[in-house]
């Protein structure tokens, strides 16, 4: 990736091939899974799950992976750190986020694990909940950090998911500093509330002093400083960070700069499956955001992207979000 | 499979994992795709059309196997035979329709051709547009014929397609026999109107001499039959086969039982993908008929089949049919 493509995003996160199919609750609890949240399992486990859920459909995922992909439709020059091995859904991944018009220069794991996958078990209600076998993922490293490209980008986005994988998160720190070292900004996504929890202290001190925007919803957030509200929550977030966007389903989002805190709305619309609502309300917000738009639009292009993304099975978007969004 | 499993329906066709996206009528052009189509591509075609082609989504297809999953969510008893690949496509292809419900027995190929893939392309206007690199499937013949499963079922449903690889058409025709020997009814659906004109005297002759049931859309039983409107073929079916069920898009289907002509109405709805209409009308249609139902109610459970299915992306129902029907 030459330094010339200087982008305006640029995604750092698990490369992950999603396999959906509808659910009832009961499967949820039988299986021992938290609705709504996502838990790491191993192969044995995902064969498992695999082998009882329902029939599915494949598509390409991952959090940040996704907001990659939307933020690129919406016209802004993105691209995309992440690890998929040398097989068939590591091949579908990458014609997948290439086609969205991402750049994906990380080479391919080869002889190693499979490129991972995540269950996604959706609910009657629209509530997804996930199970991720992280195969290849594990071994993204900071060998594959491409620093021209971070240097490059107005906005590094890291996926807060890449701290379970150790060499991964290794790589997250890295990325962060080559990207303030450039004077880049460093926007994170707490990605879970039980990832947050898996790593509340790095991702406190990571808020605090590396971070320039923070991307979290109610729940990631609250869970962050351990507070039962969110108002509690979103004033220590003000405090840490200079920038928040802390999104609240159906309420909408609030996004706070410096002093000043903005209320932005939900698009309504009917939930029919609520994958990468989050994922694609990030992207509507960096692709205005990079674009130079004040923040109360930079809202707006987040809430229409995310009501598309959850009117329909399946992250990514299949409307013309531009022509939604009005651009 | 053993006898006393006693199916209402076993369905043999192509064993193919589609992969969808959106496009632009001027890629079809750009491409020399005939709008609405099926095309037979090679693997280099296919690679290249791939590459070509936006992010897609990736799902069990194939036009009998689809009916089948459908059928046995409205509670009939099906098996399906049909080739894969021992891949990761065919490994996906055997979860779904196993999860689906429907018995698969047909052994994978191994060492040679990879699964099926067709690329569906989705017009704005909610047409699709296939090219299928059939791999695998052309291996399908006589030995992948289950005796006890085919004699054991009320209908055996032939695909159409199954008359392009050489092989699986000779195992289509000898499927024929054995279900007309254990006194069974034999199904054909004609797939596609350039399938049609590929193999119409075969086909003529079979619908004539074999089939008891057909099914056809408006343009298949025009192509079949060489003449300019829906009434004349309706007219030449109903002479040649003593079923025959013609699907007309918006306006609904016209079922013809010896004298009697029923018109069924289509179900309105918002026509987002039309890929998987007509085999999802043939499963419901056939799911009634094995359950004794009389005519306009087979037509009735086709019509909320189609509906449900054309009414987002993707060829197998979303939502529960039984609940659709009133079942």
């Amino acid at each position: 990736m030459a330094n010339s493509l200087s982008l305006d995003i640029l995604g750092i996160g698990n490369a992950i091939l999603d396999v959906q199919a509808r659910t009832e609750d009961q499967f949820l609890t039988a299986h021992g899974m938290t609705k709504g949240g996502m838990a790491l399992v191993d192969g044995e486990a995902a064969d498992r799950i695999y082998a009882a859920m329902g029939p599915g459909v494949e598509s390409s995922g991952g959090s940040v992976a996704n907001s990659c992909a939307v933020a690129a439709g919406l016209g802004a020059k993105v691209g995309f750190l992440g690890k998929v091995a040398e097989d068939v859904l590591g091949t579908t991944f990458r014609h997948d986020i290439t086609a969205a018009g991402v750049h994906f220069p990380t080479a391919p794991l080869v002889g190693g694990a499979p490129t991972a996958r995540c269950m996604i078990l959706v609910s009657p209600d629209g509530q997804r909940t996930m199970n991720t076998f992280l195969g290849a993922c594990v071994t993204f490293g900071e060998n594959d950090l491409d620093h021209d490209a971070i240097a490059s980008a107005k906005v590094v986005y890291l996926e807060g998911y890449l701290f379970d994988p150790p060499a991964a998160q290794a790589a997250f720190r890295r990325a962060a500093r080559i990207a303030r070292t450039a004077g880049r900004r460093v926007a994170i996504s707490l990605s879970d509330p039980f990832c947050v929890g898996r790593h509340r202290a790095a991702f406190r001190e990571f808020v605090k002093n590396e971070a320039d925007i923070l991307f979290a919803n109610e729940a990631e957030v609250m869970a962050l400083y351990e507070v039962a509200t969110f108002d509690e929550a979103a004033v220590l977030a003000a405090q840490d960070t200079s920038f928040a966007a802390l999104t609240r389903s159906e309420k909408g989002s609030v996004v706070i700069e410096g002093a000043t805190r903005v209320a932005v709305a939900a698009v309504p619309t009917t939930v029919v499956d609520s994958t990468g609502a989050g994922d694609a309300y990030a992207a509507g917000f960096l692709a205005a955001l990079t674009r130079g738009k004040p923040v109360a639009e930079c809202g707006r292009w987040g809430s229409v992207a995310a009501a598309e993304v959850i009117s329909h099975f399946g992250a990514r978007p299949q409307a013309d979000l531009k022509a939604l969004i009005g651009i």
